[in-house]
C-alpha cells in the first residue's frame, strides 16, 4: 500500500500581518514546514504554529529562509556557503527551542524560497545546507527539489532525503521547475494538478511542458497555503489521493512495505 | 577555599562591525555571555565565539536581549511578559545550535541590557523569563541582578541561580545600581573597583553611596568588555583575586565546601 | 459651513503582507496618513500609496512611528527626544522623496502608534516632534491627540496644527482615551460611534466615559483602516456626516468662514 | 589648472558600532558619500555626518545600498529595476531631509557596494537608479564606475556624471576592476596607488594587470576611509595631487576652463 507524505509551508504570518488558513490547512498535511523569522515568521507565531502542529499530530520541519523579510526570502541573495551554514543553524536551533518546550520534536528541514533554489543547483550550498542539518542531527530528513544537489548532499552526509515534487507547478525535460516567468510555469486547473500528482506518486514520471515523460522520484509533494483555493484545493487533493487508495503519512511514520 | 566566577559579555559583534576584544578578554574570564542576534551579535559571530569559549574552557552562557540593533538592546520596549518568554526561546535557541553543534554545552542565561533590568523589578517579566530558561533545560544557571526579581523567579522555578555584582558600578542603599545618570554612577579608579569586589565576595556586603554597609549576595562578577581598558583591568582584577586566595571558576565548576 | 477632515493610516502593508483595504477606504477619507517604512510600511507600498492619494485629490500626510515592526510599533520604547527627532526627520524624508517625485505635496504629519501616544503626553518627546516637522516645512500641519502635549509643542513652533479625535473610542474626564485595557474602551456600535463623532464636531464636546460631558477641539476625525467593517463604516460615516450639513475637506482646503 | 574630486564613503557607524575615522578623513577630501541606513548609518548618524560634511565644506552626496546591514551592502541581492528605484528614493529622500534641515544641499549620488557594481553591468538596474536620480532632483550629479552602465544611464536621462577611478584598485583590459577574489586585486604599495591615480587623472589612462595601458576617465578619485592607514594615505594622497599642481575640488564646484 502506497504512503505519501503531504507538507504545506506554515507560520508565515509576522507581527500584525497574517498570512495563510494554517489552521484550516492543517487539517489536511501531513507535515508542516514552520518558518523561522528570517523570510517570515516570529517567534510567537513559530510557537503557536508548533502547538498547533502538535496538536494535529502533523510532522514538523523547519523552514529556514534568507534574511530578507522585505522579499520574503524570494529574491537571491550572494551568500557564502558558510553564511548558508550559519543561517540555517541559527534558524533551526530557534525553532527547536520551541519545538522541545511544547514536548514536541523535529522531524525534517525544508529551505525555503530562494535558499531552497539556490542549493537545487549549487553543489557547495548545498553541502553547507547539508551539513548543518547533520551537524544539528543526524536523525532529520532534509526535504529538498527532487533529484537536487541538495538531495544529493544530504545523501553524501548520510542524511534520509526526501524528493519533493509540486503539485501546481510545471517541470522542464531537466526535471527542473519551469521558471515562474513563463506563461505556463503554474498550473491552475486543478484536476490537471491532482492527475500529475497521482502520475507522479503512483509512475515516479512527470510530462514536461515540451511534452516528454521523465523519470522523477516523488516522496512529498508541496501544497501552497496562500492563494483564495488554498484549503479547497488540499481538501480535494487529500480526498483523491486516499480515494486512489494513498495513506497519507509523514515521511518518518511511513511503514516500509 | 572561597571560588568566584568572572564573566563577560562576548559575541557584541554585527556583520562588518567589531566590538570587544573577546580573544584577550577570553583568556582572564571564566563565563562568557554571548549575544544571540537581537541586540548584538550574528550567526557567524555567534558560532566563532562559542568556538572561541570552547578552545577556553570557559562557560558559555546565552545573552538575549530585546529586539532593538539600533539601541544596542539598551532602550526599554514595553513587551508582554508572553513576548519577552519568546525571545529568550527564540534567542538561547538559536545559540544552543551552535553550541551543540560545536560539541559543547550550554552553562546559563543572563538576559541583556534593559530586558535584565526590566526583569530585576518586573515580577511578571521575571517570571517569563525564568519559566523560558526552565523549559529549555531546568538545568541551566539563571544570571540576574544580586537579589532582584529575576533571581527569586529563578528560584522559584526550582533553577539554579547566580547573583551577579559589578565591578565598576556604585550600589544605592536598597541594593539596586546607581543609574547611569546619576554622577557617580560608574566607578572610574581600578583599584576602588577591586576593593569594592573584595567586600563584596569575602564579606558579602557592598558600601553604597550614601554610606551604608548593606548585605549582597555576590555569586558572579561581570566584567565589562568594551572600553578602553577592558583587557587590562580584566587582568588586574583576575590577578587580584588570585592573590588574595579566590579561585577562578565557572558556577557549575565549583567544588561545594 | 462646516467643514471636517476625515484621516485614516494607509499604506501598512509590508512586502507579501497586505494590511488595510486602502484602494476602497481611499474614496470616503480626506487626509490618508502614510507608513514610512519604520513601524510598518516599505517603500513600494509608500510610492504606491502616494500614487494612490494624488489619484483621489486626498491630502498626503507622513505617518512615521517607532523602529518596531514585530510590534507594529505599538510598544513603548524609551527613545531619547534627539532619537525621536531623528527618526521623524529620517521617515518624513523618505516619504518626501515619492510625494514629490510623484507629483504632490506632503500636507500633513501624524506619528503612528506608540510615538503618538507617548507625545501626548511627554513634553520633551512633543517638542522633538515638533521641531522635526516644522525644520523639514514650517508650512506643515501636525496631528495629534486633541488637546494633547503634542498639539501644544506644534503650536509653540507655529505650526498649524489638527486637533485629532476618535469615532470609535471612549473618552475619560481628562479628555484622554481610554485605554485599551479597559472593557469600554473601544465602541463598537457604529450609531453611537457616529453619534458621538457629531457631539464632537458640532458643539466640540464629548460625554465621557464616568458621565460629564468635556469640551474637546475636533479638527480631524480618525477612521480605522483595519478590522472587518472598515470599508462600510466608512461609508456610513461620510454619508451621516455630509447629510447634516457638513462638507469634507482636508485642513488646507477647508475655507475659512 | 587641473582639477580633482576626492570622495570617500562616510556615516557608516551603526548604533553603538563605530566604523570609519570620518572625523579625521573629512579634512582630506572634497566630496562625502553618506550612507543612508540600509547597508550601514542610522538617523542619528546621518544627521551628525551631514553637519561634519558642512563644516567642513565637504559636497555632500547620498550613497544608497541594498537593504543588508547584516552583508554590508556587499552581498548581491536579486532585485528588480523598481525594487532598486524604490530603495534608491527612500534612502536619497531621508538623508534629504536631514541636508535641508542643517541647511545643506544635496550634491550627488553614489550607490554603494553591490548596487554599484550591480549596476555597473545591469542597463535596467542603472536606468532605473539613473531615473530615481532624476526624479529627485535632475542637478544632481550622479557617481558610477568610469564608463560603466550606470554613467551611461545617467547621460541618456541628462544627468552630471562623474566618472568614479580608485586609487587602490587594479583594473583589467575592459577597464572593470579586478574582483576582489584575486589576489593582486589591490594596490597595496601606497606610492603605486599615487602613481596610478597620478595617470588617471593627467592622462586619462590606467595600465591593467596585464599590461595594456587603456583609456580612462577620472572625474572624482574613491578614497576608502576604512582600513588602518586610511586616513595617512589620505593625507598623502591628498599632498601628492596638490604637489603636482591639481586643485581639489568638488565636481560641481570646480570651474570650466
Amino acid at each position: 500500500m502506497a504512503q505519501i507524505d503531504l507538507n504545506c509551508d506554515m507560520g508565515e504570518s509576522f507581527g500584525k500581518y497574517v498570512l495563510g488558513a494554517d489552521e484550516q490547512l492543517i487539517k489536511f498535511i501531513t507535515s508542516a514546514n514552520i518558518a523561522c523569522g528570517f523570510h517570515a515568521g516570529d517567534p510567537a507565531t513559530m510557537r503557536k504554529t508548533v502547538r498547533l502542529a502538535l496538536d494535529h499530530s502533523v510532522c514538523i520541519g523547519a523552514h529556514p529562509g534568507l534574511q530578507d523579510l522585505t522579499g520574503f526570502g524570494r529574491r537571491n541573495i550572494s551568500i557564502t556557503p558558510e553564511e548558508a551554514y550559519d543561517l540555517m543553524m541559527y534558524q533551526i536551533g530557534a525553532l527547536l527551542a520551541f519545538i522541545t518546550s511544547e514536548g514536541g520534536k523535529l522531524h525534517h528541514v525544508k529551505p525555503h524560497g530562494a535558499l531552497y533554489n539556490m542549493a537545487a543547483h549549487d553543489e557547495q550550498l548545498a553541502d553547507a545546507i547539508a551539513k548543518a542539518v547533520y551537524k544539528i542531527d543526524p536523525a532529520l530528513i532534509l526535504y529538498g527539489l527532487s533529484g537536487s544537489q541538495l538531495i544529493q548532499a544530504g545523501e553524501k552526509y548520510g542524511l534520509r532525503t526526501a524528493n519533493e515534487v509540486f503539485a501546481d507547478r510545471t517541470y522542464m525535460q531537466d526535471g527542473s521547475l519551469t521558471p515562474r516567468s513563463h506563461h505556463n510555469a503554474v498550473i491552475t486547473d486543478e484536476d490537471v494538478a491532482i492527475k500529475q500528482v497521482m502520475e507522479m506518486i503512483t509512475e515516479q514520471k512527470v510530462s514536461t511542458i515540451t511534452g516528454e515523460r521523465i523519470n522523477l522520484k516523488a516522496d512529498t509533494i508541496c501544497l501552497h497555503g496562500d492563494g483564495k483555493h488554498a484549503v479547497a484545493f488540499a481538501s480535494k487533493m487529500s480526498k483523491a489521493l486516499q480515494n486512489a487508495g494513498l495513506v497519507l503519512k509523514g515521511i518518518s511514520q511511513q511503514i516500509s512495505s
